[in-house]
């Protein structure tokens, strides 16, 4: 049976503003990554969305980023090693108090946006990522970037890693992300997205921007959530997978039993 | 055996900035009021005190906190019933990250500043409180006022409650705290302080500003960690009580297990 | 010649978030409220208001609130007097700084949400703010709600005080706002909306909620910019007013020129 | 007659937390530079340094840096080119503000912490600086690191630059900062401090740390104040530099008159 995990970034709301339709996104998604304070979302919208994936059977991630609210998280901060550790324990460990009240419990964490990109390829930040985890709470895994040497220096520090693929992204032909600005980095064509999803479920074989074959293994597959048209996309995503006989289910058990 | 608790607000730096000498009052208190990052501290001055709690065999306590760094949390704002729970839930379960990682975990919720005092006089946000804490861990302690409704209001709600005497502030004839401001509100006078202290842990039975005898019943006394001499205060505090034969404990175990 | 003000609370985003249609309200009111970094906006935001208001002939007022991004300046903060006037001071030359790179200067001070609320009632803080505007520059005006105390302590502090009433409020017999959460407190039908502006430019006659009439006497008409339909409300007043020969005119000249 | 001009980062304190002593550095140096609210500082610090820096002649500065509390500004911020541009104005626009409250205007710009040491280096970030002083003010004057190319690309954009050397650093012998860790890259020797400050006076040649006499062509010397020691420090360099005869003024006339 071939089975595929969908997760979204969510809860980037902040106080009076919003961001995403989150709720149209949980009725989709297997695995939620609620942001925790830090770079977008606030206490009363973890709260609501722990509660939302909850009820939705998702699980629910730690979208832990830089503190940086006016710059959404996107822009890289020189953090110290430790202080990295510390910024990331305090968010999952936030989050993982509105994910209690709603029964379940932080099963996964993601680093977001500028962190992301930055744990991908700096070991020093793979390792303060790992050490979070690890002194929080070792049975947590972490999603990163397929392929990258980040996630492998995390996984060799001892934790659980997910590979993650982008639905909307085009690939080299040696397996990375075409970067944003290069013509045809970013896939439009809803059907084209819902198929290449398909695909990576399947085989993980796709077609790479220069038309030859790629081999990308992701455990989950991003959806993006905060484009325009980004709720009919993954509605298409869903759609094509489950009709193609792919089971949709989050890499961990929903609400932390991996 | 008489036994009393010492309390102290402790953590309550930020990034460059320091307050108090939290390290030399962690070897004078028993139960630390650990700011959580809302009115002051930062995750890696919280991990440093879960770290020095543990070792100094002190119970770890969330002091939570208006979001209001530059007010320092001394300032009242109207938030809503349902933020506030949120709030405060929030800063529990980043504290409770770092007190595992030390071994132990939170187990006890003290309001600071301008939130202790609402929720001393205001039903509407001592059940916001309760709320939070039962939703959390119905297992926490709450300190608070003594005799203050805000107090029972928590403990009608079914939390167990911890009422609070402090250590330099001198009380009325009926058990209130005498305003700031009054002439002779607060004590400085490091013997009478202590004298006080041994009083409370005794008979509860302490002088009023008018001369007469009033009885504080109080579990645990706060002394101060940011005003000159405090550490001076804090230590003659200590020494008086173990002198006169008081045992210091906390009123919950060290690390969680009440 | 009949002349009036159309005001509204713009640059009410935040980094990546965004709140309204800036552009689309700029080329409709004459009056820009922009916000300046406390309770919304940001520096890149404020500046690009600026520039946009001063093409448009719009006259550019520091929307100043309370230091709350996550409340959205809508929850009352107990702020000393003289904090209040530093922060406005504060917010004030920050938006002056963008002015003038646009070859404007701010014109005017309007608070906002929960401060404009608290000035419009409590004396302290309408003097807070007749403080800052006499110390930054006397020559600045103030909106507030017509008929306040609050703008009556503001003026009789010496400050050039503009009345302003809401395209979409129901207005009391004796010419209180209907407080919101009563049935009918908001006006939703744009033609009702767009007819009952031109009775205020003309007249100042309108009806109130309980059918009988009553003067309201403004300057500027606050059109909303954060609802559904905002802007199409808003274009209709305009194309109301105009179409009845009244003139539309910041209360102040356009770019601080009074 | 030989002039120098003597310079002090201030107001770095934030709402209940202090830095340095402000009062007492204020006393002895010569150009105040005030932190503007985003790596430190708040409106009612920054209003009393500006009243205070007047009292004593003192020049005012706007000490800007990146949006960073919690990191106090050291750490870089991978801001882009406009943002920084838009940031820096905020900043000058807020100080200047309460600058006018006391009579006189923001006269300099000097970046902070890790903003410093990117606009000495990195040419994108010192035309950001430059943009932000040439279209808020022209006539305003930018303090940076003697000998840098980030200084000399801000000058060659047309805008006044002012070269700052360190009392209590050591310099290489081709004139660079010997780096922070490096062995006697700090000196702590007061009467060696206040000498090398009266040698900068006069001459420029001071004793670099290999021994080589070197040339550091500075038209203000940074005293820092947030060291201990640091007021003790800045009051014996000021007393050596009069007791030689050389006259302390700010660079530009007190109050923004250059």
């Amino acid at each position: 049976m071939t089975t595929i995990d969908l997760n979204c970034d969510l809860g980037e709301g902040f106080g009076a503003w919003t961001m995403g339709d989150d709720e149209a996104l949980l009725a989709i998604v297997t695995s939620a990554n609620i942001a925790c304070g830090f770079h977008a979302g606030d206490p009363s919208i973890m709260r609501r969305l722990c509660d939302v994936a909850v009820e939705n059977g998702a699980a629910i991630g730690a979208h832990v980023g830089y503190r940086d609210l006016v710059g959404f998280g996107r822009r890289r901060i020189e953090v110290s090693e430790s202080d990295l550790t510390n910024d990331i324990v305090y968010q999952i460990g936030a989050l993982d108090g509105f994910a209690r009240m709603a029964g379940a419990t932080v099963s996964y964490v993601k680093p977001h946006g500028a962190l992301y990109n930055t744990i991908a390829v700096e070991p020093v930040y793979a390792r303060a990522l790992a050490e979070a985890v690890l002194r929080y709470n070792p049975d947590l895994h972490v999603v990163g970037l397929a392929g990258s040497s980040g996630l492998r220096d995390v996984g060799d520090a001892g934790v659980a890693t997910v590979a993650e693929a982008f639905a909307d992204r085009a690939y080299t032909a040696d397996g990375h992300l075409v970067s944003r600005g290069t013509t045809g980095s970013v896939l439009h064509d809803v059907d084209a997205i819902a198929a290449r999803c398909a695909e990576m479920a399947r085989s993980g074989e796709i077609e790479s921007i220069d038309g030859t074959k790629v081999h990308i293994s992701a455990q989950t597959i991003c959806v993006h959530g905060d484009t325009p048209g980004a709720v009919a996309i993954a509605r298409r995503v869903r759609g094509t997978l489950v009709a193609e006989g792919i089971t949709l289910k989050p890499f961990v058990g929903a609400g932390g039993a991996a």
